[in-house]
């Protein structure tokens, strides 16, 4: 039986409820953070709780709990459930909005969606029919309702025989992929779209932008084309829980020679040894 | 204590409970529908269904409940809480996604939105920030996911002392406002916007643009944009809840002589004279 935090109690999966009246099920409106646990430790789970908190306001929320408590809760549920890897999803809902509080979840799946080979392979994406709305308050927060559109289109581009979709902004330049941020190298620059394009201020995201001069890696935040992606050496993904993902080809051609690159093997040792510190 | 209707039973508001795995709180999946009951009876309900069943394939999802089911629903709730007049909400979640599943609720709030004088005075819109994602199969649907938007649209627009907000697409024309579908009338031609247009193909549009001829308007479904709406004769918004709502104010301009059009006038009517077959 999976076990998962709810209000600040552990709860099995199928007791916890929440009430049918919340606006998050009336209307998507709730709060989301995803990260992922390995030898029992969460990387960045403070710049994880930090966007939680700048985003609030734009929903109208409040955030229930300290960085503390949730820090708690994460141990808490990886003790109950017997695991240290997994990938946790924090779930802040808005309430019924008569003044009765939202609620808080906590709850962890296996860590099974990026094997190894995934890694040494790549990615393989398309491009999404669903532009991103980078107009909307919601592009700029991790929110339900701002995910649906990108599962969608994922949900497609598997369908498709693809891994992921490349999402394009109402301007036509790049913005995200699904679920992830794109990267792309040229030369020793490292260029990802900037959050006014519709890119979700991922936190691996930040971390790599902080991370690539010592990677050797000239980093900017810019408009980024989809003949840039086409062009470029090499490009990746990046999310909290499949880190640094090479993206190798797009809609079958190859990106760069169409192997994991040099500079994109560089960014995710980078990582991988920042978050040892 | 308020009632509602639950997964075939009514029970109390504050003890309906759906499970907080529902992809309707991970990520808004959950259909809508909204429509008012008055004097115990709901205009167009079969209407409402057929929009319910035709948009659940886009989410994946089933309808587990029949007409006949839904118009039982209504007349239970309404029977337990002891009301004629009504908004009514039904929300049809996707489930945990294990093979459990969804939710369907339908609950009712007064009707108490649109007092008769808004009617005389119509409504005093402003134009939304953010636009509407035509390219989005959400556009094109009511889900919890695809409401988000509008209703921080509208509250925007409320903070700034309007009454609601026009959405534009991505190309920067009209697609309807935050909860209603726009009509403008032009001589004796009515234009609303195309459903490709980013138009939420709505109940109420659907039987106006039916009923016009009836009223002597000319009905065509088009591109519409922000100045055919400010140089238009009458403007009026229609959903289920209000049915037919004139517009006549747009950031501060009145639309027409900023009164009741006689085109207005005659759609409305025309709407309620149907509805009363």
């Amino acid at each position: 039986m999976q076990w998962l935090y709810l209000n600040g109690s552990l709860v099995q999966s199928d007791e916890a409820a929440i009430s049918a009246l919340d606006r998050a099920v009336f209307h998507g409106r709730a709060l989301v953070e995803t990260f992922a646990a390995r030898d029992g430790r969460v990387s960045r789970l403070e710049a994880h709780y930090r966007r939680l908190c700048d985003s609030a306001p734009v929903l109208g929320l409040a955030v229930p709990l300290t960085l503390a408590a949730l820090e708690s809760a994460v141990a808490a549920v990886l003790d109950r459930n017997s695991v240290t890897d997994a990938r946790l999803r924090l779930t802040l809902t808005a309430g019924p909005g008569d003044g009765a509080p939202g609620s808080v979840t906590l709850t962890d799946q296996p860590l099974t969606d990026y094997p190894p080979e995934q890694y040494e392979r790549g990615m393989h994406a398309t491009v999404a029919a669903v532009r991103r709305n980078e107009t909307s308050p919601l592009s700029r927060i991790k929110c339900a309702a701002g995910l649906l559109d990108g599962l969608l289109a994922r949900e497609a581009a598997r369908a498709a025989g693809f891994d992921e979709a490349i999402m394009l902004n109402t301007r036509g330049l790049v913005a995200e992929a699904t679920v992830a941020n794109v990267f792309i190298v040229k030369g020793n620059r490292l260029l990802t779209p900037t959050l006014e394009s519709g890119a979700l201020p991922g936190v691996t995201r930040a971390a790599v932008l902080a991370l690539a001069r010592d990677s050797g890696l000239d980093p900017t935040e810019t408009e980024v084309s989809l003949d840039d992606l086409r062009t470029a050496d090499e490009a990746f993904l990046t999310n909290a829980v499949m880190g640094v993902m090479p993206l190798t080809r797009l809609d079958g051609a190859a990106i760069g020679d169409g192997c994991v690159g040099g500079a994109t093997e560089r960014a995710a040792n980078g990582l991988v040894g920042e978050s040892r510190h």
